[in-house]
């Protein structure tokens, strides 16, 4: 069972810190679709996934998404506790992206534990070089790539995460992932299928092995 | 003069760390155009700014560039000494876009100190989030926003950078720091200069008031 003590930065904290922070974090099950954080609103407070998978977006004005990273068993997200740091001046939403359990670490405590750790500062300015290095990939991949290498990589990436290639997704969420609109995905998704890459079906997308070919090119 | 002592935490460090850093660090004149930072070579150590101003950008395969942001008198660039973090996973540029004065802080030194030193370890979390932050406001206006509306902020900014109205700035120039081609650049100049939002000659754009009405719209 995954808890605090999990986390590798664990036994480089004090016993007092320790016991604070057990004390303070709460215990959260989250069914598929919840949202755990949401932009302006108040400052959540560090979320440990302990089970399930998370997913982190943002949000345009007229209501379009994009996903920035995911977030697995063991990670951290420490952009829904922003209130830590005065220089995170941008706003994301968490939502479970399945059926999910995790601990919630209030936000104020964490910073004064923060302010006098050098080990736990540290612990966090890794885990912000790697959100920060996800959301560079990702803006590598809006610049300078294709839709269609996207899309194929999206679909390749999530065969990996469900250890499945019968994708149970809608044309609708992938676009919200990849921040294009539904007829694109569609539209695409249909060429896929004319060349071979890709079955498709009401709900469902199989990946067929062909796709990788395109990946390769 | 801006040296270490300049430094917000420095009051914070121990006299023998700051003695450490003083012994270490060394002053590098840069003229315009001196490239700093090269994403794939060495860690070339944290850059603080003396005087004149910086760009970090990162390159596409086929050599295309965008600008991530511009660095200032008494700003520090963390991403020229990515290897004080295991978690950071990209490469940016840094250029000398005016004749430059710099402080070249070793990366070990730094890293070796961070690591005891928890006031250093969160002046550098906030270094981090605020660049994250200007990474995450550009990754919005790159996906949401339209070229027209991008080019006139970019102008717009760079009038009150400069402090004058005749920007002496290349199409090719512009085109490297909004990431689009030249063409895509000088079309909408041209667009520009109908609408009478701009004046445009030989290596110079006067930008003209109306232009603020096409960002209020």
């Amino acid at each position: 069972m995954i808890d605090l003590q999990s986390l590798s930065v664990w036994k480089s904290l004090t016993a007092e810190q320790q016991t604070a922070l057990e004390a303070a974090s709460v215990r959260r099950t989250c069914p598929k679709g919840t949202v755990l954080h949401q932009g302006d609103a108040d400052c959540t407070g560090l979320i440990l996934v302990c089970a399930g998978q998370l997913r982190a977006y943002i949000l345009s004005e007229d209501g379009r998404e994009i996903t920035l990273y995911r977030l697995f068993e063991r990670d951290i997200c420490l952009f829904s506790a922003s209130c830590i740091m005065n220089s995170i001046q941008f706003e994301i939403m968490v939502e479970a992206e399945k059926d999910s359990e995790v601990l919630v670490i209030p936000a104020e405590l964490y910073k004064r534990i923060m302010s006098i750790s050098a080990p736990l500062a540290n612990y966090t300015n890794e885990i912000m070089a790697s959100r920060f290095s996800e959301v560079m990939w990702l803006l590598d991949q809006i610049l300078w790539k294709r839709f269609d290498v996207r899309l194929a990589e999206f679909l390749c990436n999530e065969v990996q995460i469900e250890g499945t290639n019968q994708l149970r997704i809608t044309h609708e969420m992938i676009g919200r992932h990849l921040g294009n609109p539904r007829e694109v995905v569609t539209r695409m998704l249909k060429y896929f299928q004319n060349e071979g890459y890709v079955k498709l079906s009401r709900g469902m997308i199989a990946v067929c092995d062909e796709l990788d070919t395109l990946l390769e090119a």
